[in-house]
């Protein structure tokens, strides 16, 4: 989230965060999903005077680490809708815990059409802990979401979600777009090398299969 | 490839290789495609006296290391075509390089069956070296083929196929599957500490995500 800075024109998107289940939401925000909303209102009112785009993720919108992976998809589309007339720009509907799976994603795309929520208005955010995060993604990319969050190298995870890995990597996720025909206007090779330079930088595995694949490619295309 | 056996009925199915292109079977095999079918009849013939099933593998068909992404499907029909006439039981049409995407994979499968191939006669067989295993998979399991190939742990790889990762991890397969509503018979649990012990006792990273997500939660359980 980005801090007060002192020249707005620096920030361009501010973030806010609550969960699907009340559990989660205690640990990971330390209040209920009530009170999460109630301290988004003078964080919104703000934002608003400032101009600036407000996302608001919703965790655990898939299964929950301390309820289980039958959250319900009704509980997610009355928060999306709660945050939207807040003035939330968008609603980025996270798989915190990886438990997501096709049928899952497309019962939830479909109760949030139903909730009224327009489908520009949403943005899928997988993680691939169980492996199914491509998967679950052309499901919602065939439903007409057009907006994912993904990370280069498959960096992240979250400390509230024993076992959680990082988020679906981009590479994997613009190869498979790709593939299917979508512009993304990504350079999957210069992609590919952002990812190899920021997992060296920090020390950890270049979780992207797509990225190391294309970078083994080129290595052998130069020799 | 099980060896010759003095007992017959310790033998179950005998596995024969080729590939969709030529580079790929001089390096692999040290022959044209044309002389590994004439090496295959009288294997072929050996085993229809032992009663022997014949696997066999079409190696490289969604993309291959010396000939690039694409390899024609209807060199791949053709040949599935030929080692059916000839006796196999089943062909394993396998994804050696991890290139292959689900445009393809709907390409592929539907020219197998304007060839006049029967899906029960099919097996698909993907590595996950671009992260689009599971996506492949799933394309064909719609399509309706029930046979696929998967390493516990994502064990494997190919000399022959530079930075070729393992197969697809039967963790992530049949946990997707299930997912699906598939029933596959697997305890996905079990399999899961399968992968475990295996990539322990080789010394090497169990790649399956949903194999190390299930074990994770599996701990928290028992604590």
């Amino acid at each position: 989230m980005p801090a007060a800075a002192s020249g707005a024109e620096a920030i361009h998107e501010l973030s806010i965060f609550t969960a699907a289940t009340e559990s989660f939401t205690q640990k990971n925000t330390n209040c209920s999903i009530a009170e999460s909303l109630q301290r988004f209102e003078p964080i919104m009112t703000k934002a608003k005077e400032m101009n600036l785009n407000v996302r608001a993720y919703i965790s655990v919108a898939f299964g929950c680490p301390y309820e289980g992976p039958n959250v319900n998809p009704h509980k997610v589309a009355d928060l999306a809708v709660s945050l939207l007339e807040m003035g939330a720009n968008e609603i980025s509907v996270a798989d915190t815990t990886g438990m997501g799976t096709a049928p899952k994603t497309l019962e939830l795309l479909k109760t949030l059409n139903a909730a009224g929520i327009d489908k520009s208005d949403l943005a899928l955010h997988f993680h691939d802990t169980y492996g199914q995060a491509l998967v679950n993604s052309v499901v919602a990319l065939e439903h007409g979401i057009r907006t994912f969050d993904a990370a280069v190298g498959g960096l992240g995870g979250c400390p509230f979600s024993p076992g959680a890995t990082g988020n679906v990597a981009t590479e994997d996720l613009v190869h498979c777009f790709h593939s299917l025909g979508a512009k993304t206007g990504v350079d999957i090779e210069k992609l590919s090398e952002v990812g190899e330079w920021i997992t060296q930088e920090l020390g950890t595995p270049n979780a992207s299969r797509a990225g190391k694949a294309t970078l083994s490619q080129l290595r052998k295309a130069r020799n």
